[in-house]
C-alpha cells in the first residue's frame, strides 16, 4: 500500500492525482494532505479521502476548513510553510506528491527527503531554484525523485533498462502553448484569457502562462539537468504541436526512444505512483491513425527569449536559476492580475537577471535570500515603471 | 570480445553486420561465416574479417571460394545445409547472426540454439515456419534470441525494463512498401523493378517483395507472436509511411514507448551485437525538424490480404504459418524471375493455403515436411496455371 502525502491537493495535478487514488484503492491511500486557501473544495476532498493530517495557507484558512468538516471524523490541521512540511514529513507517509506551484516547494520537498520519502515531484520550480541543495540532499539519504511533468516523466520511462552513459541527448517537446501560431508584434496585445487557452494541456493558471513564454520549457531544461545529470549541451527541444510525443531519449547508436500518449497528466502522475511496475488507467488510448499526423519545428530561441535566457541562467548556475524562476513568478503574477501586458513578463524577467549578482554553490539559505531579493526587484521593476 | 558465426554474410543483413563489426574491431570479430554463392563477394569478405570456417551453398561454389582464396591464410571451407549448421555451432563462437532468407534458416538456428549460443534473429521465416519448436528449444536451452528486424528490435528496446505482464498491445508500423499509393486495379501489372524500388529501406529483393505484398508485416505479426509470447489479439499493424517510428509497445496505463529512427538496419544489428548495452554507431542522427511530418494511416487489410491472411493462418497455429511461408517463397521467386504477375503472389499463397491440412503441435519433422507440401502445391499451381 502506498500511502501518500499530496502537496496541493486542489491545484490540477493534485485533483487528477486523487483521481488516480480513487482508480485503486486497495493500492494507494491519501494519508496526509496540504492545499492552499481552497477550503471548499479541500473539505470535500478530506471528507472523501479522511487523510489524519490537514494543512492549509494560513490560521484563518485552518479555522474555516474545521468549520466546513463540522462534525465528521477530524483530522489534524496545521498551517503554513510549517504545516506544509509536516505534511511532507508525515509519520505514516511513504510517498510524497510535491504538486504545489512555485518556489513554496523547495522547502517541503526537503523535509520530505529528509524524512527519506520517494517523491513525485510535480513542482518544477523546486529544482529550477534548489537543483544542486535537493540532488545532494537525495543522493545523501538515498531518496528515489520521480519526476510527473509530462516531459520528464516521459524522459525517465525512456531510460528504464538503458545505461546512463549511453544517452546522447533528451529530447524535450514543446507544443509552443497558447500563441504558437501568433507572431511576436501579435503578442503586444494578448489578453489574459488568450494566454490561459492552452491547446492540448488542462493546466493551471501559472504553467499555463508558462507554457505560452516557452519558460516552462526552459524550466524543463533546468529541471531535466538534475534530474537527469545531464550537461546542458545534452538537453534539445523541439515544437510538437500535437504534444503526443512527450519527449525523447537519442542514444550514441542513435536510436531514439520516445515516450507517447494523450495528453492525459494522471498518465505520469500515476506512474510516479506505480513505477517500477504499471497498473491499468482509465485514460484515452492513444490513435495515432485518427490523429493522423504529428508534427515538428525547430525550437525558435528569437521568438521564445526565454527559454534562450533559461538554458543561459542554467548555465551560469549558482542562484541564477531562482532569481529566473522567482522574477518569472512575480511577472507570470502581474500578468494574471492585468497588471502588466504579456510582452512585459520576459521584460521584468530579463531585467531581474541582468541584475542579479549570482552566487556560486550556494546553500539553501543564499538561495532563498537570491529568491526574496529577485521577487523585490522585480516588483519594483513594475511600481517604478519598466 | 563477442564472436561471431554469421549465417548470410553476402545478403543486406550481413554486409551491415559486417559493416558494425568493422567499427567496433576491440568489441566484436567474426569467427565463422555462411553465404550461398556469391563467392567473389565472400572471398574479399574472408579475406578481411579472416573467419576460422566458412560454408557455401554447395561444393562447387566451396571449390570456387578455395581457388578466389588462393595463397592467403585459408579457412576451413564447408557446404550444403550442414556446413550452415556447422558455422551455427562453431565451437568459439558466442553469438550467431541469422540473416539467412527463407526457411532454410531453421536448421541453423535449431543448431546455434542447441550449441547454446545468443541468437541475433534477422531470419524472420525461422519463427514463422518453427515458432512453437524454436522457442522450445530456446527455453529449454536458456537461450537468450535478440530481434534484429528493426520493428522488433524496435519492441524489445521498447519492453526493457518493463514487466510483459503491463503490455496492453504491440503496434507494428508498416511503411506500405514500394507500391503504397498504388490501387489495387493498378497493381495488375506492376514491374519486378518498380516492385523492387523501396521507398524507405535499402533490403533484399525477397522481403522488399514481402513489404509490397504487405506478407513481411504478416511474417512478422506472426514472429512478434512467438518472440514476445503475446496472443494476436494484442498484436497491432498502422501504416506509417516515413519509417521513422520502427515500432510501439502501448502499455496498460495507456502510455506508448516507441524506437525511432533514421532507417538504418545497422542500429539494431549493433543493439543485437551490444545488448543490453549500447555502442557508438556512425549512423544518420534522426531529424525530426527537417522530416517536418509522421503521417499514420489505418491498416487496410483489404488492399493487403496476405496481411489477413497471416493473422489467420497464425491464429490457426501448427503448420500452416509454415505453408504460408513456403508458399510464399516460391510465389515471389516466380515472380521475381517474371513468371507470374504481381497480384498472382497473392493467389498462389492464398490458393495453397486453402488447400493445406493442417497439423497440430506439429514435430519439426512435420513443419518442414509440411513446408515441402507447400513448395511442391505452389509450383503446381504455376505449372498448371491459375
Amino acid at each position: 500500500m502506498k500511502q501518500i502525502a499530496l502537496l496541493g491537493s486542489t491545484g490540477s495535478v493534485g485533483t487528477s492525482t486523487l483521481d488516480v487514488v480513487e482508480q485503486h484503492p486497495g493500492e494507494f491511500s491519501v494519508v496526509a494532505m496540504a492545499a492552499g486557501t481552497n477550503v471548499d473544495l479541500l473539505a470535500r476532498q478530506v471528507k472523501k479521502f479522511q487523510p489524519e493530517l490537514v494543512s492549509v495557507a494560513h490560521a484563518e484558512a485552518a479555522a474555516a476548513l474545521a468549520e466546513r468538516l463540522g462534525g465528521s471524523a477530524m483530522p489534524e490541521i496545521v498551517y503554513g510553510v510549517e504545516g506544509l512540511e509536516q505534511v511532507a514529513r508525515h509519520e505514516s507517509a511513504n510517498f510524497v506528491m510535491t504538486a504545489v506551484v512555485g518556489s513554496v516547494g523547495v522547502s517541503p520537498t526537503l523535509a520530505a527527503i529528509e524524512a527519506g520519502k520517494t517523491i513525485g515531484l510535480a513542482n518544477k520550480e523546486t529544482l529550477v531554484s534548489a537543483g544542486p541543495v535537493v540532488m545532494k540532499a537525495a543522493k545523501e539519504k538515498g531518496v528515489t525523485i520521480i519526476p510527473v511533468d509530462s516531459e520528464h516523466s516521459a524522459v525517465f520511462q525512456c531510460l528504464q533498462g538503458e545505461r546512463r552513459e549511453d544517452v546522447s541527448r533528451i529530447i524535450l517537446t514543446a507544443s509552443g502553448g497558447s500563441f504558437r501560431h501568433v507572431s511576436r508584434q501579435e503578442l503586444e496585445n494578448v489578453t489574459v484569457a488568450e494566454a490561459l487557452a492552452h491547446p492540448n494541456w488542462s493546466m493551471g493558471a501559472k504553467i499555463t502562462i508558462d507554457s505560452a513564454t516557452m519558460m516552462n520549457k526552459g524550466f524543463e531544461v533546468i529541471e531535466a539537468h538534475w534530474l537527469f545529470d545531464l550537461p546542458y549541451e545534452q538537453i534539445d527541444t523541439i515544437l510538437h504541436y500535437e504534444s503526443i510525443i512527450h519527449s525523447m531519449v537519442e542514444y550514441k547508436d542513435r536510436a531514439v526512444m520516445a515516450q507517447l500518449g494523450t495528453p492525459d497528466m494522471r498518465v505520469p502522475i500515476q506512474y510516479a505512483l506505480s513505477y517500477p511496475e504499471r497498473m491499468n488507467l482509465d485514460s484515452e488510448p492513444l490513435d495515432l491513425v485518427k490523429l493522423g499526423t504529428l508534427h515538428f519545428a525547430a525550437m525558435d530561441f528569437e521568438r521564445y527569449p526565454l527559454l534562450q535566457l533559461a538554458y543561459d541562467c542554467g548555465k551560469a548556475g549558482g542562484t541564477h536559476p531562482a532569481v529566473l524562476n522567482a522574477a518569472n513568478e512575480v511577472a507570470v503574477d502581474l500578468f494574471l492580475k492585468g497588471a502588466i501586458r504579456f510582452l512585459e513578463i520576459e521584460t521584468i524577467v530579463r531585467k531581474t537577471c541582468e541584475a542579479h549578482q549570482g552566487v556560486n554553490h550556494p546553500t539553501l539559505e543564499e538561495i532563498f535570500a537570491a529568491d526574496r531579493w529577485a521577487r523585490s526587484f522585480a516588483s519594483d521593476l513594475y511600481t517604478v515603471g519598466l
